[in-house]
């Protein structure tokens, strides 16, 4: 039997499970009339962005459609990868989509569940959740697995060996829609959620001294609004783009390592186990009444930890089935992924959670002033990165060698790649108890909006704080598979230059030696364009977040009444202006990283393009890694403050700390899980217009 | 005619004309006896902390040299070795010494000539820069020629490439002495340095409300020691170390490229033009009376400039000399380092100085709060990396093609390796222009603090704030060459590794394509490292400056009369804490930088250690880069402010922007400055541990 059924059949109860968590949500009641009043201007809001975004995106897709297109009858690059590039990238968005949907309905009925109890509001939250996570991965199954079917039925006269060979290298391409529409949510998401929330922040917090989500404040429902668009809308379809692209590049080295057809079938059916194995972990997601957040964390972490050992279990009977005894190897690179997920995560909360010293010496630290938060908090991140770095280094090592690589350096590639398939494995599950912190969020922001009991916004706080951690969690996760996988894609590009070089008559060999200029070269300007990019992002949070601040300052002093709660602010005016600034600094960055490969390609030639990759893979590892963990600990430093500690709310610490949460928001939700998307989105790019550099390089 | 003996002249003749500047500063009156009283505080202050600071670094140094005598008791390294390691120590913390002596009495009449006229207060200034410039270049080509001499005599019965070979090598492990000094000096100056000013500013400035240098604060002495034995003795062991690395890595590439002692004479002799056109171009720097910043700056550039084109138009007749007409590619190398030495320099003064849009958006930034200084300014710095970026990456493709490195790779390694010697070759008096810096800063002390007229301060203020982007200029300078003779150096350590291993009969081929696991996880780590090494820079300076704040609060507390200026303060305890704290980091930070490529040696083998060596000089640069340039940045937008822009001093703009200052006074003194010697430290470290490794690695 071919195990590639698997994959569809996977794909599909992810799907139907993900309405049967849809159903649990819509049985909760929208509270009362004033919640529901509140959730409706959330949601709107949410509509209102992602209309315009996906519209502007619209636009970068028909031309890039239309240049593929012409590429295509010139031969240089298959008919099959604008048509995909569309579907990858309305699957990826669709993923955002319709968790964004089904997150601003659960965030008023999280509320109103934690009005009866913790437990109940969890459930809403994480079934939220949990929606996100099954879309996300049962979408982007079902669009390979369509693909596979009509890639193997148009090519079903060749012999396998070729056709295998054709099939994979067209997959190898359909990561770019996907990584396109990633980008595109997650740094418009992500400026539009940062410049909010910064905004708001910096004059309601800092300046006037009203709580967070005080109905006054005008950039609130725009902050609530970004919380949707940025981490449920943007993740999801960044984590769509990471779990596609981890399966096509360990596709697409089967060939090379000589396993055919069965090394793409691996994959697949470990994918498709993770998926049933993340619908089994959902339903050990439970807690016991208004517990301590160890026991809340203990629960979310239950689920997953199910989850890992099933995969665990069953992976090996796949992978001595399909492959056979001797290439038990691939099992324990696929163990390898999935143990390093888990300790990256294990790490990443030691950094970032106030039960551990780094994040207690950030609040300490805000004693001193806000300038020692930020060194500290700096300094953390920065110290934070060996861990990472360390456990996927052992996680290379480990699957290379496993895989065969001393023997054979093409297996050990794909034992490589196929170690991110391990760690993204769990998504599903992963992934839901990531993408329930912002509704949490939202709910806790409604309950306060809507005047409910401080018990309620007690216990929607106590899922927000978790949500942080997991939030965190998620991220180091994401970073950590994208290095898998982009050092999959480098020598899937490598391949795919090679075979294409040859088909070609093109006389062209790689010399991928650090000691080239070429590849040197290369290193450089991606350790340089990851800054750049960053820059990039950072600045447009930072210009972004200004105007909102002028704007908020602007209705204080404008509109009668608003500081007494006697007159409502303009709520829609922050709405559109984070809206503009997002998508008008959209152009340049998703220029950067499509037209860097292509530029490096055409002037150093591929061996340049590889070092590119690899340049921007590590330097871009390393800053996403400290990037999103300053973040995370500046966040949980201030909330430790705000628990009574060094002062507690209000105290000269408690501003120092503010400052630090508020770097860390562009850092922790922009442009640092940009960067994954930028790594891989560029070396999708490189390999699709592969053939366009070999054929016009200078060198 | 043998032109190496050029070197020893060049060298000789810079100590001469040091001489000739000391005494032009010891001329000129000290000024009243407070001024004397306070310089003298400061001396004995930066006295006091050199010499705890090179008896705990002598510990260091004994102890390697056992290690290195032992090891070379059994042939791992050449017994020549532990000596020239404690030679290029030893000269190089003699330049920091000699240089931070000068800088320590020209401050006091720096005030005392600005009280006559600026261009009086520059020429101190200046001179006691061109003291610290020449001291070092003269230092480090005597030592080098010194070796030169006794290798060759030492080798003398062996055949001409033969023997330059072992010259060579030689030469090439002498780097470690003065690297090691320059990372003790840098990082323990640098924690020094800026835990005294950050300290000092956070009470004295944001919350006590008094101005900068005032004699109240109890910091205010330390913060002027740490002027010197960071900005001064710091740089200096620092520049010290760059200069000699780059011309022992070239030296090291020229037997493989073919050119033996030839091109070994080049670089040594390009060098001693190099001192000669500084000596020359000093005296084309002076200024008319009271003149604008902007002239000014031109006063000093006009000293580089006149150098540059003297060594342009000079080595071109060395290489044609000494190469012959068919090598004059390895001049346009040359010409290619010298020319983007000046683009660098350029560019470092768009970012960091107050004329150009990006400071003034960090400026304008500080109204919406010291939350959007951050993020404005790191985005600025990390924009800014693709500048240098760029210009060294057409560096290192021009001087490889120009010096034939498309027909022979190893001579456009060469290439490479000599262009970094052609940017360094000004450093005589880009030193001079840089190192003037701090002389000035600490002239404003005191004059602030002897209560001098407020003309003089005005004028110590110009030449200070000149100071700001002569310093950014002289480290993206100092980054710069570091890349490319980072560059080189992984390139000499292949040439070593496998010279040890034909000598050895040790069965070793280098694989070092970016796709070999052992590469990559090098180029992991060696991303990693640079980050934990900053975080540690970073803490080390949070912690010691907080230490500070603490003290200095409580001597506004505990001392009656102080706020009123009835009592003094208790400086020396200041400057205790200071030492104390700078030292105590030191053994970790050493630590990493010794141990790191020593043990991945170990583990993954020479292909790992070149994968470290390539992913930290990568990450490295890029770090480095944006660290100077925010600082930079930060530092003169708070300059811009304080003269009157956006709410002038004391507005709460002005308070965000010190907190922008204070996070960028580590980065840019302390973190960012050790990274290049961190990675030219790990370099050298492997190249001297390169057999051990070879022998004793796992892979």
């Amino acid at each position: 039997m071919n195990l590639v059924v698997f994959a569809p059949v996977g794909a599909t109860l992810a799907l139907l499970f993900a309405v049967y968590f849809t159903r649990i949500i819509f049985k909760v009641d929208e509270g009362t009339d004033k919640m529901k009043y509140i959730a409706n201007s959330i949601r709107s809001g949410a509509n209102a962005y992602l209309k315009r975004q996906y519209k502007g995106v619209s636009y970068f897709f028909i031309g890039m459609f239309i240049i593929l297109f012409i590429l295509a009858q010139f031969n240089f690059v298959s008919i099959f990868v604008p048509f995909a590039f569309i579907t990858g990238g309305f699957f990826s968005g669709l993923s955002g989509y319709l968790g964004m949907k089904i997150a601003t309905n659960a965030n008023s009925r999280t509320a109103n569940a934690c009005s009866k109890s913790l437990n109940s509001g969890l459930k809403v939250a994480f079934s939220s959740g949990a929606v996100m996570g099954l879309v996300v991965v049962g979408l982007a199954l079902l669009d390979l697995s369509i693909w596979y079917y009509i890639l193997n039925w148009y090519y079903k006269a060749l012999p396998m060996a070729e056709r295998v060979g054709y099939i994979t290298s067209s997959l190898l391409t359909f990561g770019m829609g996907a990584s396109s529409m990633a980008l595109f949510a997650r740094v418009g998401g992500g400026i539009f959620t940062k410049a909010a929330d910064v905004g708001a922040d910096l004059v309601g917090k800092v300046e006037i001294g009203i709580p967070e989500d005080d109905p006054r404040n005008p950039a609130v429902i725009a902050d609530n609004v970004g919380d949707n668009v940025g981490d449920v809308a943007g993740m999801g379809a960044d984590l769509y783009e990471s779990y596609v692209g981890s399966i096509v590049s360990s596709c697409a080295l089967a060939v090379s390592a000589g396993l055919s057809i069965n090394g793409v079938t691996v994959p697949l059916v470990v994918a498709s186990v993770g998926i049933i194995a993340s619908i089994i972990g959902t339903f050990f997601v439970k807690s016991k009444e208004d517990v301590s957040q160890k026991v809340l964390l203990g629960a979310l972490r239950r689920g997953v930890y199910f989850s890992s050992i099933i995969i665990a279990i069953v992976s090996y009977f796949i992978v001595v089935n399909v492959l056979g005894k001797e290439h038990i190897g691939v099992y324990f690179a696929i163990l390898s992924g999935l143990v390093a997920g888990l300790l990256i995560g294990f790490f990443t909360e030691y950094f970032t959670s106030d039960h551990y010293n780094p994040t207690k010496s950030i609040a300490k630290a805000s004693e001193t002033g806000p300038a020692t938060v930020i060194i500290n908090g700096l300094s953390v991140g920065m110290l934070s990165t060996a861990c990472p770095v360390i456990i996927v280094s052992i996680s290379i090592l480990v699957s290379y060698i496993c895989a065969g690589g001393l023997n054979n350096f093409n297996q050990g590639l794909y034992g490589i790649a196929i170690s991110a398939v391990g760690m993204l494995s769990t998504l599903g599950i992963t992934l839901a108890t990531d993408a329930y912190g912002p509704v949490a969020d939202n709910a806790g922001g409604i309950a306060e909006m809507a005047g409910l009991d401080k018990e309620v916004r007690n216990r929607t706080d106590a899922l927000d704080s978790l949500g942080n951690t997991t939030a965190a969690t998620g991220k180091g996760f994401a970073i950590g598979s994208a290095a898998l996988t982009a050092l999959a894609f480098i020598a899937a590009y490598k391949d795919s230059i090679e075979s294409l070089a040859i088909k070609n008559n093109l006389d062209f060999t790689f010399d991928l030696s650090i000691l080239n200029p070429q590849v040197l070269i290369g290193i450089f300007i991606g350790g340089a364009v990851t800054y750049a990019f960053s820059a990039f992002t950072m600045s447009a949070v930072g210009k972004a977040a200004s105007k909102i601040v002028v704007e908020v300052r602007r209705q204080f002093k404008e509109i009668k009444g608003l500081m007494e709660g006697k007159a409502e602010p303009d709520y829609a005016a922050c709405v559109d202006i984070c809206t503009k600034s997002a998508l008008h600094e959209l152009v340049k960055i998703a220029a950067i990283a499509v037209a860097t490969p292509i530029i490096v390609g055409l002037i150093l030639g591929p061996n340049g393009v590889a070092g590119l990759l690899c340049g921007a893979t590590v330097a871009g590892f390393v800053l996403a890694v400290m990037m999103a963990n300053s973040g995370g600990a500046w966040d949980n430093a201030k909330k430790y403050i705000e628990a009574g500690n060094f002062g507690g709310k209000g105290s000269e610490a408690h501003k120092a700390a503010v400052v630090g949460d508020t770097v860390g928001d562009p850092f922790k939700d922009t442009s640092g899980p940009a960067l994954n998307i930028l790594i891989k989105l560029m070396s999708v790019v490189s390999i699709v217009f592969g053939l366009v550099v070999v054929t016009f390089s200078l060198f």
